[in-house]
């Protein structure tokens, strides 16, 4: 971390602040110049406040060299983490294909689509119970109703299972679900991240809309704060002025995660684009960029399925998918 | 609502459609082209879910005309919300100039800002004492002591007091406060909306980062929804590329919302720049905007204030605010 | 089109608004509900001036249906457009890998490269001659010398050649340059684009990094209505709020591209993350998402390269990435 | 400029490094910690290319403490600049209210709308001839014809004239133009910005759509690099996901660009909110925050004006707007 102090620092208010950063465990190496003073601070530097240190009267400004997080981080942890989900793993090269409808309605829909989904090769379930929607007049989710028929399908499948959770009320519900996932808008609850940390489960931490990949890596830092050191993070497309998608797949967010940080990456291109037929193409370009899984929203019955966006594939398409979702693995590990 | 079907649709569909429609209470206008058909849908369509319609088979694309959302629509109340806040009121010509410290520390702390800000011309008190924060490293607020602090600094002031709830299992502190803030990260947390729909209490509605105006009006229809009218939203700043200033302040949004709601309209210019020295400027800006109110971070020593950002002023800048805002007032009242 | 007329429309004026649209030769079709009238307008829309008609006093809102450009348009020519390129093509399947350095600055470097990169498996050479810097500081590019030199490379290996043009006074020198580059920052210079709708050469148009994927297809429409039908489009990044790369990659917009429009397109990986370890994973991401090329930044000798950015890769890393792209390419084939 | 090199330095290229730098006339201060080598360079940084040492092999990141432009420097020139426009001037406490058609039709139409703007208050007029727009099917301005008649408004009533340049060979039309505009989509033709930093004329630049503050006052520097210092520059709105304006109005630019720079700031709310009903209360929003002055569109015939957009308010509306500013005006300089 290095500190610019402002212009012609008083000796003693120097002296006490430097005596107040290496009450922090840190080294402080000075360098004076004519017009200006800088500190570099050397050390663990995560767990510092930089608001803090901005406040200070002789302070200009503060940069940060290391990253603000440290349990996410690579540099303390080099290897791959690798998380076992429901006798599965994900992460170090072990690749997961999570496929299911938006809302789950019924038992058999959504053990019809998880038979479908299974066949074609998807080796998770999702499916939403409590759905987030922008409009309190929408289809609200079948909510705890939901969560029993989605592991009715887990059931007669054994496929692990992925849901939303939006309230910490909800965990509950969850005792038998494999994954919890947190949307996101919920990606900087910071109350709900906190309670997750205290449980073992694996979170699907989805990115906010808002949020940069450090502000992802931070939202992990709270729930591995905790104690949960079972996070997967997953980009689902960030908010630009772009009108022909949702949102914008932030594909290069992958390689960068990966190298600032161990864990998991999953990426959903169906909340992100919006559009069925680009799910395909997307997907493929996220295994291409390295992704250890992707999420793709399938629904059995595009005549009837009122309630399925128009972002879903059919269990076909999904199908030819996989094989190529494959193929493309195979030619990136040669 | 205007919905266009995909080229040459079945007859039976059609009529299935229509009556579909007409079954919500819709009147149905058909336009048959040579190519494309169009429906005219009239009546109360805030409360038809449009990805239900979207996905349709037979639908090409769904486009609204009427917004969807009707309890904070200016189209169904003509008239401003006056809203009352513990004895003063906000809304309809009332403007409150609201004032007070980042975080909670001490009670000398929170009550000597209080008389400051008061004798400077503030109305209202704010400060934090839960406090979301980016990392799970930072001061988190004092919490449910801060709550009492600034209860003890509204006895002594009189001032009432607004401050941030961010999950609904703290409601209980929240008795004696006056306004219950939800912050820019739970702006789409609707469970949380939902069980604050359930309240009476006046409701201060940040605007998300990454939120449109209409989102953020579903929002507050998601607290009105539940029974709850009092609702203010405020303008805080948008997520973008500039990095001069910590968000983007977006003023266009004070007449947007106040031609698309009855509402009333804060705004944050100190959350929004996160830069002191334009905290005034803006402010200003707002109230000739045609704000109805201004939120504004004043720390009472900043020789001390560890925890107080860079973006508060002092109370003596406040004062010279308050003069300028009111001025601002007068020149637009004549 | 859809014309969504105000209240209670004069039925003079409504008569004079149809006939007015007919003179354009368009249908109109009539749509009178109790509250609103819309019409729809059925032909060739592109050419119609949407301000126009919106600037009309009975006008409330207008939507366009059909996309406002035509010789663009997929529409109206299904077939993918292939592209000659001195010897060479680019679309329907046909794939180009465009590399080489950042900036020409010596006759050596750039037929170093140039040999190297040809070996490695480039298909075309791109090198900077006139370089759009944000400072007047920056070195500007060697200018006229440079194509010149870039020329000599082209001789010596016989690789095409792409290289960007500022200015239409430049079209002078770029006579033996094979394709002529408008960089992202001239995207929407529509003087420089119509000049170039009248010369023949291939044109590989960047995207704006404030600009939609329509707004790109307008630009290139700006060329194609002049008469020059060869136009390559680029996806280079967005500017987003995301700042751990330079601009933000959005390869959704390459299956959007296609699907829109019959034009080529290119992906450049490396001016869009501005950072050369994320160059391979976002190339191979472009291939997998059916771009049909990829230009990337290579540099000949990384100790003593000054003038090449952080973006470029070496030789070597640009050899194995292209063994990656063409098995990458294998395995969507099949 | 604070430059962070690589962990373990190579003793002879750090000297190498350091006589470099010196070489350009910077101090260098160097400070050894155990794991890092941090430099710190003093003196005139504006000149000197970042990219260029971030491409050096022993540079991890390099870091500017100082801006990189120094003409537009308000460090350098503390006081306002004061710019004369045609026997009237703008900065340093002089204001202008700047009014006029987007697009200039006819000799009647120019002239009469500029005696009424006049007559409201207007101290300069303004009008398209040379009009970018997004369409090649779209009216593309009289062109030099607009430009005569322009003038022949300005020889009627008095008023100073802007309007926009596209490309530099159209200068030759604007000998009697007072100011010259450079539209936001060039406000990165460094070409076009290098060249009327050879004329002495007052250049209006917008800033572009993605730019932010510091790339605008790049490019006023790329014109004051070639001599002309007579520069205004025009904040009108940038692009963000915010689709209820057109673009996203930044006001918080206004004190941002008059603290960093000493060149006078103007807004125009017109082309930002793309809604007339907005341009009052954004015109009144720009003088609170500090604006030198405001540029609104005002047409004179709304019931036959085809080409005025929906963002421009009649006279009598820009009456009423203009007592307003001036009694804003007077709130504030009490």
């Amino acid at each position: 971390m290095i500190v610019l102090l402002k212009k012609k620092p008083n000796k003693d208010e120097l002296t006490n602040l430097i005596d107040w950063f290496k009450g922090m465990g840190l080294n402080v190496h000075v360098s004076e110049g004519e017009e200006r003073t800088l500190l570099g601070l050397i050390g663990d530097t995560s767990r510092i406040d930089i608001d803090l240190i901005k406040a200070l009267d002789i302070v200009d400004t503060v940069k940060r060299i290391q990253e603000p997080f440290k349990n996410a981080n690579r540099k303390f942890h080099p290897d791959d983490s690798i998380i076992e989900i429901g006798g599965t793993k994900i992460g170090g090269g072990n690749f997961q294909l999570i496929a299911g409808p938006c809302s789950i309605e019924t038992e058999e829909q959504i053990c019809t689509i998880a038979r479908e989904v299974k066949q074609a090769g998807a080796t998770m379930l999702r499916g939403g119970a409590f759905k987030p929607r922008t409009s309190p007049y929408s289809f609200q989710g079948l909510r705890e109703e939901g969560i029993r028929l989605l592991l009715a399908a887990k059931r007669e499948t054994g496929l692990p299972v992925v849901t939303e959770l939006m309230d910490i009320s909800q965990l509950k519900y969850f005792d038998d679900v494999d994954v919890i996932q947190v949307g996101a808008r919920n990606s900087q609850n910071f109350e709900l991240l906190r309670e997750l940390g205290h449980c073992k489960k694996p979170i699907l931490l989805k990115r906010g809309p808002a949020n940069t990949v450090q502000e992802l890596l931070m939202s992990a830092e709270y729930i591995m704060a905790g104690g949960n050191e079972n996070v997967i993070v997953c980009e689902r497309g960030i908010r630009t002025f772009e009108t022909s998608t949702r949102n914008t797949l932030d594909l290069s967010a992958v390689p960068v995660l990966k190298e600032l940080s161990h864990l998991p990456v999953v990426v959903d291109p169906s909340h992100a684009t919006g559009v069925a037929r680009l799910v395909g193409p997307m997907a493929l370009a996220a295994v291409a960029a390295g992704a250890d899984g992707v999420m793709v929203e399938v629904h059995n019955d595009p005549q009837h399925a009122l309630c399925d966006g128009p972002q879903s594939i059919t269990p076909a398409e999904f199908s030819m998918l996989t094989r190529k979702v494959m193929r493309v693995r195979g030619a990136l590990a040669r």
